[in-house]
């Protein structure tokens, strides 16, 4: 069974509370677009694809409920803005308040109040089935292309971050190869970095694991090229924030670190993304900022200081891994590529695995 | 001014209690060498170094007490037994109790009871001062060492774990070099790693260069890569718990990560150690069993989980770094060596730098 931390049933919807996690497993009700943008800005959803789904979601509970009367396309408009206010910097929820405001303008051209609700939300239902699917496909061409390299019977997989059903839609990137892989009877172990200093790994995808089942041990991030050499690991499968056009990669501090391993021990690196965390529009990693947080995230954990006081601190929330230690691929909803090949798979020139 | 974690005036002994680090510095008076065993064994001291001279020094204020009486060797022999016994891993101890323990009983053959007492008190105080005196030679020879290959006026070293005053008999080994290039105003930063799971970066890296006024920042361990590519690092400096016949090196957990993400940054790697620290007893670093900690170490921070209840860890509490990586070169007190070089440098076929 699939960890579930956004429950969604026509008209009702309930997040899994990751403020609480991992001790606390608690479901918190999302009644409307305010409820939604309450939970975001708190950060009791995270990771950019599950803020884009509760946000839009949030606007399907209260559309069903009515909301927006006789001039719904306002409502939506306003609805959408504030939602994208809550955290500015998480690209998807800003991408589905275009597209969908797009399309809810169209459709008001030709259909009344009550119809326009209705073709909204079933956009927005959609786009729920749509992205766990997408993460389905990327969970199975994963498994499959780091299967049909090894001559074994089960792998062994180290992972950084949280890329699960606590950060998607639903199922996860490159924890959804990994659940793949379980699924399919072939996964030995996988090893989670704990990911400072926001230790996603040791929270939030160590409770996924423990949740399902999945054979798992939880390594500092310091340990992972021992791990490397020690523990025969078959492949290193990492999430992104934002792939580019030659195929470089932004995600969490430490990805880059791991590619080096990696390339250091023989063992295959993949990236495993939607097409829709794919930006061509930039051609290379050196044109991505990296963004730097409070150093209060690296000297205290829950409140309570853990460092010597008065140290300055360096603290980027990710790093770029260049393309060419990227040796696995770039694990897409529409195949396997490499760097190399990605912006023809994307444009349609190139035809999946 | 050098920070003192060990304050020795004849016959008196306070340390700084490590425990108390790095929020409250408070300096425990050492009365006894039942005080020095309690203090390692609560590790109010740590640091095989450290833990070495201190529980020695105790000994010393005991015996400028008149302890022993008319049987001196007895008390030395019991003493030192106990103390070996509060951290038996700590091999430091172990080899200062055996030589102090054989010069004890040749003394004791041609002197009484009264001479025997100031002879061994000697020995120890001379201990103290030939630690202090070794980690300064380190300190220069390696300051020296990585200015000769750089054109710059300053320079920015990446360092690991904690190596200075509070680990060793005073100033350090790998941030004993650091001291150095301060010292000669030729240090422009040094990045001082968290160190995870027992974060003694962040406490006491970050405490020792606080209390000097050192330019420092403090990053967690999986943006070392990231700092080697953005910050201009010239050289990776981190200390050793051991270092073998052919140069491959026992350090804590992470430092062969660095060293491989160093290598791939054409930065030099340097381990700086004490010729006591060398064991060239082993051939290779496949002959060092990996010691393996509690779980909790990573799964809890000052007794407070923080980690998803129920997933298994991997704790093990060091690395061994190829002495291919050790690109920069091996610091003792001797000199700078390659080490392919160490074996013939330590057995004084070689001369030093």
């Amino acid at each position: 069974m699939t960890l579930e931390a956004i429950r969604y049933r026509a008209g009702a919807l309930q997040i899994l509370n990751q403020l609480l996690l991992p001790h606390q497993t608690v479901y918190d009700e999302i009644r409307s677009v305010q409820d939604a943008y309450e939970a975001i800005k708190s950060m009791k959803v995270r990771g950019a694809p599950a803020i884009a789904i509760v946000g839009c979601l949030s606007l399907a509970v209260e559309l069903r409920a009515g909301a927006g009367g006789d001039d719904p396309v306002t409502f939506i408009r306003e609805s959408l803005c504030h939602l994208t206010s809550a955290r500015p910097t998480a690209v998807n929820m800003g991408r589905a308040a275009r597209e969908l405001m797009e399309f809810a303008e169209n459709e008001s051209m030709e259909k009344n109040s009550e119809q326009l609700r209705e073709s909204v939300i079933a956009w927005i239902e959609d786009m729920l089935e749509r992205d766990v699917n997408d993460n389905r496909k990327i969970g199975n061409y994963g498994a499959q292309h780091i299967l049909s390299g090894v001559p074994r019977d089960s792998v062994t997989i180290l992972t950084h971050c949280n890329t699960g059903s606590l950060a998607t839609a639903g199922y996860g990137t490159a924890l959804g190869v990994v659940r793949s892989l379980h699924a399919l009877s072939r996964l030995k172990r996988v090893y989670c970095t704990e990911t400072r200093p926001y230790n996603q790994g040791s929270r939030l995808t160590a409770y996924e694991a423990v949740a399902e089942g999945i054979p798992a041990t939880l390594i500092t991030d310091s340990m992972a090229a021992l791990t490397m050499r020690e523990m025969d690991i078959t492949a290193v499968v990492v999430g992104a924030d934002r792939v580019v056009a030659n195929g470089d990669t932004a995600n969490k501090v430490g990805t880059y670190q791991l590619a080096i391993a990696a390339k250091h021990h023989g063992i295959p690196f993949y990236v495993a993304a939607p097409s829709t965390s794919c930006d061509l529009s930039l051609e290379s990693g050196r044109d991505i900022i990296i963004e730097v947080r409070p150093p209060e995230e690296l000297t205290s954990i829950n409140g309570v200081p853990i460092a010597a006081p008065g140290i300055e601190v360096w603290n980027p929330a990710f790093d770029v891994t260049p393309h060419q230690l990227i040796t696995g691929g770039i694990i897409t909803e529409l195949g396997v590529f490499l760097p190399s090949e990605l912006q023809a798979a994307l444009t349609g020139r190139l035809t999946a695995l």
